[in-house]
């Protein structure tokens, strides 16, 4: 091995230098104080956890992402998290006894077997809100509003696209046309794949009812802007109550949604089925121009805390910090400049150092024996002794 | 599998629910500023590496501690990072370039395959600085002060006692009697453990000269108070130079801890050779009253950054987060109270609950059809239409 391979990260795998790394933490600590102002509390979840905790309910997508490594003490098979949001619906069901509303909120690394996308890194930096006890549009509506406040505070200012679906309306025209688990599956793929001819057969060889066919076939076409909505009220006046319902929820989330943030470009897509295993109701998905996945995601997924013993409603986002800072058009952090100091054991100086620090100042130490250039130690001013006292002065002098 | 099962975290690992993950928090963020100010800058490293890259210089505690991974995309193993100060090594010796003092520091979850110690976390939130660039006593004695000063600022008020020995001075000695460098390492195990019986029949064995031997067994009965280091001083008067030239810098690096921390109690303990492999000359362990192991601990470690091309003097030290807030002494954090609203779609009143939020409010929306105790959800104070206004009133009126 040459000392070249011997430093080389993995694909896909990233390390944060500075002054990015206090970037970084600069807009976490705004999101984290963002999410504490809305209610939601923090809460750090482990880094590894037996396979079934991990994965149960989480559909197979996350298992194929999931790095497995067996528990020395037990034998039995963990998982390195790959996700944070299955775990934290656990710690709402199972930690917190809570029957009222419960806001939670995250931000830690997490690990990927695999690029999640092309271009994605393998260890994100997950950082999301959930809710958990409402079953309503409103908390669907405020964990987007949420989303799209992470998107303005993060500094990513290009123009926001909001993808919206309610999984409900597919699920519910799958279940009256007498599909069973496995076939909705098998076509909710096509569907996503967009494939027109590979609907029409397999909905031609699966499906009896023509209306019931009918209806499945339109949802490939039920994309666009908010008027979607409207064909497909229309299309769907006399489908079964459940669809209707559904499609009357997705429409309360827009209206709302457009009322408080009217700048975000809504686009409807019915057959946009990401997640259908796991998500139960309004799935949201935020674009920007020139970044060609998701900068942040989310949806409703009731049904995941039953699992664990207690299923509540549950709603939320998550995104990786890391690309909503490479994507904010925020202005380079410039790091803070400092003072520097001489290496010298006079008491007198180091009681001034640290009162400085103290103050708020970044003092850098100079150590015997190094013919330091405080200016590429990042320092502006230096201390001083000017025969009665230390004295910052400017560098430039 | 029951349910009961399935919630279950494995031995030693960790999560943190709300108030406590608010408090570490709040403890992260002052550490880093703390860094920050004495001029540390902060790095991320990832997550995963090659095992190459994430273990090479490291020693074989550190390779029991790593889970492997299969990377999928080249079918190389990687380890899951067990520590970070290995990798902040690499960044210097490679990413940075610099030639003179380089200061950095970081904080984020490390995971080992089986707890470090007794009742140890197998998921640390690992956080430390590091000084690359200098290799005198000045730069052991900023980073022992820095962590000294991590353990004020966390609330660690205890006692702390600072273990304290410089590797050098039984690596000089073994050198000096012939000893080979697996010789020297039994030799290290069996002081370790202090078993005197032992040591005198290893040594009497191995070591011909009589002198030699002497030095060697005098180890083990040099520790405690400072005086020790006198003691030492008139048994190695004769010694190589080496060993005289270590107890030299052992103390320098003491008399400086004492002037700057003179509440600091030190032990002196010539035959502790923690991390024997890694370490190249002080090494440092401080403990608090009541917790059986090291609160936080570090050294020098020189020849790290050689595996990665370019050798550079180094120290540092670090600590899990965790057990440092957990042994604070400070009031546990009260989570902030808010404000709670009321559910209702008058946009006046979010237009309130925006104001509120910016001006650094909590403000906890209501959600309709819930009948939210506000008090439950943490509320002192609600939001109140008197007619004219959305006003802010007690909870208590």
């Amino acid at each position: 091995m040459t000392l070249a391979d011997r430093w080389l990260l993995p694909d896909g795998v990233k390390e944060v230098l500075p002054p990015e790394a206090e970037r970084i933490e600069s807009v976490r600590r705004q999101l984290l104080d963002l999410y504490r102002g809305w209610g939601y509390d923090l809460v750090m979840t482990p880094l590894i956890e037996y396979l079934e905790s991990l994965l149960t309910g989480t559909g197979h997508d996350l298992e194929l992402l999931t790095f497995k490594v067996t528990d020395q003490l037990t034998g039995r098979m963990m998982g390195v998290r790959a996700d944070i949001t299955p775990q934290v619906a656990r710690i709402d069901a199972h930690c917190l006894h809570n029957t009222g509303v419960v806001r939670l909120c995250y931000a830690s690394p997490v690990l990927h077997t695999r690029p999640a996308y092309l271009q994605a890194s393998r260890n994100p930096l997950q950082l999301g809100a959930e809710l958990y006890g409402h079953d309503g549009a409103a908390s669907d509506v405020e964990v987007i509003q949420l989303m799209l406040e992470t998107l303005r505070t993060t500094g990513v200012r290009q123009a926001v696209t909001l993808d919206l679906n309610q999984v409900d309306i597919y699920r519910q025209l799958a279940r009256h046309a007498g599909l069973d688990a496995q076939q909705a599956e098998v076509l909710t793929e096509i569907l996503q794949r967009k494939s027109l001819t590979e609907l029409r057969s397999y909905v031609a060889a699966q499906v009896a009812d023509k209306q019931a066919a009918e209806w499945l076939l339109a949802l490939a076409s039920l994309n666009g802007d908010v008027t979607v909505l409207q064909q497909a009220e229309a299309l769907f006046a006399e489908a079964p109550a459940g669809v209707r319902t559904a499609l009357a929820n997705l429409r309360d989330i827009v209206e709302a949604v457009q009322q408080y943030s009217a700048e975000v470009d809504i686009y409807i897509d019915l057959s946009e089925l990401r997640g259908y295993n796991y998500h139960t109701g309004i799935i949201f998905t935020a674009y920007v121009p020139g970044y060609g996945q998701p900068v942040a995601k989310g949806g409703r997924y009731d049904d995941i805390g039953r699992v664990f013993g207690r299923a509540r409603p549950a709603t939320g986002f998550s995104a990786d910090l890391m690309v909503l800072v490479a994507l904010s058009d925020q202005v380079e952090v410039e790091l803070p400049k400092g003072i520097y100091a001489p290496a010298n054991p006079d008491t007198l100086l180091s009681e001034r150092i640290a009162a400085l620090r103290v103050s708020g100042e970044r003092v850098v130490a100079g150590l015997p024996g190094m013919s330091d250039d405080p200016r590429e130690l990042r320092c502006d001013r230096q201390l001083q002794w000017d025969g009665e006292r230390w004295q910052v002065v400017s560098l430039a002098n």
